[in-house]
Formats: C-alpha cells, sequence, structure tokens
C-alpha cells in the first residue's frame, strides 16, 4: 500500500503498532480492535497513553520500542465522536514519525490535514495515509438493477457488529467454496480489506452511488457481501445508513443488535428502536431499489450478556422473526449462511 | 459577501450576470432561476452558449458586454448530474474572469480546485466562491431537543418546489408580522440568503449536524423555515434527504409534489413516490428526533398544468390529506400558513 496523492513513493503496511492513545471506552478503539482481530498476525503492538482505560492484549510499546522490533506503520485506531484529531494524537503521529514509522488513521480529521504531522512525515520520509479519505470521482448514484447477488448488514446501531458479521459471511461462504467478496464501507474495513469506500466521509449526495461502486455489476453467481454503517434509527447518522441501503439493492439483509445496549450510541437521550420495527424499516427502504429483499438473519453481539443469556436471547429473537440468530463470535454464522444458501439457490 | 480562504480581499455580490451556459433542461437552471425570481433586482443578464435550449427572458449578454453594464459577479447557476464542471464552463469562467467578473458557483466540482480557473481569477485580482463548500467545523448531530419553531419542507422529488415555497412561507410569515427565517441548505439558497450550509455537499456523517447548525435553538417566538433537499424516495439522494428530516427536528412539515412528473428526476426507471406514503415516510422519520412532528400543508408546482386541472389537483390532494393544499406561484400560501398559525397558536 502507498500513499495517497504520494509526493514520495513510500510504501506502508504491517507490521502494525496499533494507536489507542487515551480511549476510555471499549466500543472507541473498534478499529484497533478490528485489526487485531482479522489481521492477528500483522499487528505487533499497542500504544497506550496513561490515562488509556483499554487494551486489546497486545504488548504496550512505545514508538522507537516499536519499530525495533519491526514495526512498519502506526495505525491510529482509537476514535472520538466525530473523528478529530486532539492535539495529544498529534503530538503522538508526530513523535512515532520521528521514530521512524509510517502511520495510517481512520480519523475523519486527516493526517494530511496537518502541518506538523506533514512536516514531519516529510523530514522522515515516512508516508500518512487516511483511510477515511474517500478517492476521487465517486459517481452520483443511479439506482439501475445490476447483475449480481448483494447482502447487506444493518443494525439497531452504531458499533453492533456489522463489519465483523459481515467479515464472518465472508469466512464461511467462501468456506464453503462460494465465491464472496467483503465489500468494505468504513475506515477498519478499508484498513482489513485493502479497498473500500469509508461512505460516512463521502460527500453526502454520493452516498448511495459510493455503495453502487463499491459493489459493481458480477455475473460469476458470487455474493458481494457489504459492510453496514450505522442505523435508520440514530439521528447523528441515519443518512449514510439509507443512502447505503439504497445504493447496495441487497437481495439479502442481516440484521445486527447488540441486546444489552441502554440507548443509542453517544445519544443518553434516544432509546434503540424495537427489532421488529427496525427490521421492517429497513426492509422497506431496500425495497426502492430492491423490491425483492429479504432478511436471512440475526446476528447478536453477546459480549455482555452470559453464555445462558446469550442463547436465549438468541433464540427468542429467532423465534420472533422466524429466522436465524446467532452471535458470529461465540456462535459462528453457519445457520445464517445456511439459510442465505437455502433462499439464494443455484 | 468576500470569497473563501480568501488569498485577496477581494469581494462579489450583485448585479449578477446568470450563467446558462449549454443547458437544455429547465429544471438544471433552476439555481439561476431562483436568483432570478427571488432576487429580480439584482440580475441583469443572462449568458447562454450557442446550444443553450431555455432562457429567463433577461437580456442575453457577453461577458465584455456585461461588465460594461455593471454586472459584478457571474453566477454559474446551471448544474450537470452530479455538478460536474465540464470544459466548456471552464472556458467561459476563465473568459469571464478575464472580462473583469467575479465568479461564483454552485456546481459540486469547485472553481478553486481548478488551475486555469484559479490563475485568471489572480491574473485579474477577481474572487471566487464556491456556494457548494460547506463551511468549516460542522458538527456531528446530537439529536437533543432544541428551543424554537421549525418547519421544514419535503419532497416526493427533487426539484418539485421545496426551497420556492419556504421562501414563500417566510414571506407570509413575515407580512403577518411573525418572526421568520429561511435558511438555506442549497446552493441557490445560500446564494439568496447570503447564509445556510450545503447539506447535499457536506461530508456524510454531518448531514444531521448540519440541519442542527442552520436551525439553533431560538427563543424569541419565530419560526425557522428550513429549505428542503430531494426526497426520502430518491435512490440518489434519499440519505441527505433523511439526515436533514432528522436534523431539522421538525414541528411542522410541508409536502411539496410536482403532479405531472413522470418519473424520478434523472431516474426513468423509477416512479413518483405515491403522495400518501410519502408523507406517512416523512412524519414516520420525522418522529426520531420530534415525535409530536405535524404535517401542516400540500405546495403543488402545477407549472406544467392548465388552470383548472391545478385547481382541481389542488381540491384533490387537499382533500385527501384534510390539509390547504396550494401551488406557491399561482396561488400563494396564505391557507398553509394560516393553516400554521392555527396549529401552532401563541
Amino acid at each position: 500500500m502507498s500513499n495517497q496523492g504520494a509526493e514520495t513513493a513510500v510504501r506502508w503496511g504491517p507490521p502494525y503498532l496499533l494507536y489507542l492513545g487515551s480511549a476510555t471506552d471499549d466500543l472507541s478503539i473498534k478499529t484497533a480492535r478490528g485489526l487485531a482481530y482479522w489481521r492477528a498476525e500483522h499487528c505487533l503492538g499497542q500504544h497506550r497513553r496513561p490515562d488509556c482505560a483499554v487494551t486489546l492484549g497486545l504488548p504496550d510499546l512505545g514508538f522507537a520500542q516499536a519499530k525495533a522490533r519491526g514495526a512498519d506503520t502506526m495505525v491510529i485506531g482509537a476514535a472520538n465522536a466525530g473523528g478529530v484529531m486532539g492535539p495529544e494524537i498529534v503530538a503522538d503521529a508526530v513523535a512515532a514519525l520521528d521514530a521512524g514509522l509510517n502511520v495510517v488513521s481512520g480519523l475523519h480529521h486527516k493526517l494530511r490535514d496537518n502541518a506538523d504531522i506533514v512536516a514531519a512525515a516529510r523530514r522522515n520520509g515516512r508516508a500518512l495515509f487516511d483511510a477515511r479519505a474517500p478517492g476521487p470521482n465517486i459517481p452520483v448514484g443511479n439506482g439501475k438493477p445490476r447483475a449480481g447477488r448483494r447482502l447487506l448488514t444493518v443494525g439497531t446501531d452504531c458499533s453492533v457488529g456489522k463489519m465483523y458479521t459481515t467479515l464472518a459471511l465472508e469466512r464461511s461462504l467462501r468456506a464453503r467454496g462460494h465465491a464472496a467478496d467483503f465489500r468494505a464501507t468504513g475506515q477498519t474495513g478499508v484498513l482489513i480489506a485493502g479497498a473500500g469506500i469509508p461512505v460516512d466521509a463521502v460527500v453526502a449526495d454520493f452516498i448511495s452511488g459510493a455503495a453502487e461502486a463499491i459493489s459493481p455489476a458480477r455475473a460469476d453467481g458470487g455474493w458481494d457481501l457489504i459492510e453496514g454503517q450505522g442505523s435508520l434509527f440514530h439521528p447523528s447518522y441515519a443518512g449514510v445508513s439509507l443512502g447505503l441501503l439504497h445504493g447496495s439493492q441487497p437481495d439479502a439483509i442481516v440484521l445486527c443488535h447488540e441486546p444489552t445496549r441502554q440507548h443509542m450510541r453517544g445519544l443518553p437521550h434516544y432509546p434503540i428502536p424495537e427489532l421488529v420495527a427496525c427490521m421492517e424499516a429497513n426492509l422497506a427502504a431496500a425495497r426502492l431499489t430492491n423490491p425483492a429483499v429479504r432478511p436471512v438473519g440475526i446476528a447478536l453481539n453477546t459480549s455482555k450478556m452470559p453464555t445462558h443469556e446469550a442463547q436465549a436471547a438468541c433464540g427468542r429473537v429467532g423465534a420472533l422473526f422466524g429466522l436465524p440468530c446467532q452471535d458470529p463470535v461465540t456462535m459462528g454464522v453457519e445457520a445464517i449462511v445456511d439459510n442465505l444458501v437455502a433462499c439464494f439457490p443455484g
């Protein structure tokens, strides 16, 4: 991987040092956690500030220490609301560059827009890459029906397991011999897949066009598995979710949910939507561009529940919808894939 | 008005020369038409290429001719799908700058991103302004209930009269002595109002935040009248409409519709949504951030209908909803404002 709009041809890539900064909230390190899980072999350590309250269980390394152990690139994988790059992150990015690391980031605020960081990259001959910077020439969505099969993960909220579920579906379908490709729509997915478009970072008029662009017509009978974003019921981000739903033209959707979530992420005054209403709203919106859309399963994130409660929750929700319901982390996605394959034979 | 990120302090403003380019479609000149209507006193001519098939009825002027007659600024008011700036527009913008005019634009592609245009502005000491360039520091939407009264226009499609209706409501409320402010969300509105945020041009994660920013809490009992964009049923742009709906937290909505439209704008394969379903979908989505939202009227764009059919259509649609239904252009908006004031007394 090389840096964007590169003045230099410096390439970046694994091994990675995962920067957690001052994160105090498990959800805010989902970029770092995703990379550590799906590309464990590429992650050799984590960097935490003294007030950091979370861990990925990787060795804690300073910048020079990580470089000495062979790290190539530091991944800024902890996000604030809005993806702001605070002064601590800037100082640490400069220090990492001065230690000889390349720096890549999934924040809304771009490395390349910060003069101190750009200067540090130049003086050290290091690469910068902003995973949330969409490429040029994203088209306006046209809504035209296109060939191929597409599955989109949707959610009751942000950060409920849509990316994980999508990657797990890809792994399962491939293991069964089906052609299947994860289509990344977020910064972590882009870093994992090495391709995709960060849909929440595109200009608003081009949301559905971005979804169309990452899942073009395909004729091999395989599946595009499109990473969902946000929720139709999240007052901050629902526009992204709707554009993604329209552009994806999904044949199948999987609803993702975290049963212990008390309120919409970041918004204590907003309750989590009721599951059936959420599914119905997603299907109703999806029908605009694909009237034949079908729900094929429910993915529950039960990481905060005891095992017996998790099993009971999956049983209850599965019965409610008459669909397979699993926690992809602890139970896999085989029942959902069984149903997907049964619903779309041949 | 001065140019953005100004290297020079050149100011731009009326009198305007409205650039129609090679437009062949009445809808594609809605920026120019809006300015010509709402700021007629500021528009002294139009510039059309030989293949232009539409007119605003203004004098046809060359660039030097317009300058000689006192024009200060050329407004590029004809948009392609996606707001692309083709080579003809670039050449004409350079020629206008060379003739001594400032140049402002409502296209997605920015004047300031084109090296030839920037060079021409510099060598002539002229200003450039991109009305679709959102300012910095737009917040993420937070969905918190806020004081004040807000009305949002929504639509069955793009370009059905939402901006016109919103401006007409402002004019009527002000004439009755109410505090009321048009809040612009599109390039034409921004050019007319001299303020606002082009919501379709913000980064997707900030759509609802932009809507919150342009209609902050107010305590004077007055109305923020927010210009709607797109349609929940337009596969290209629905994400913008949904984010705007959530961020606006409207107390009242007015549904705008063009009865003779055969299909969704730009998409021959998509029918216009049924009116009641469209209203219901907008109300359902709006309730997420304002459960008390009420529909107060319907605005029909009957410009392509004979008068008796227009009257009949308003009667029919009004009866269907039990709400006042008017064409703001030919019938005004007094019945809608009567109902608004009755629904929200005091």
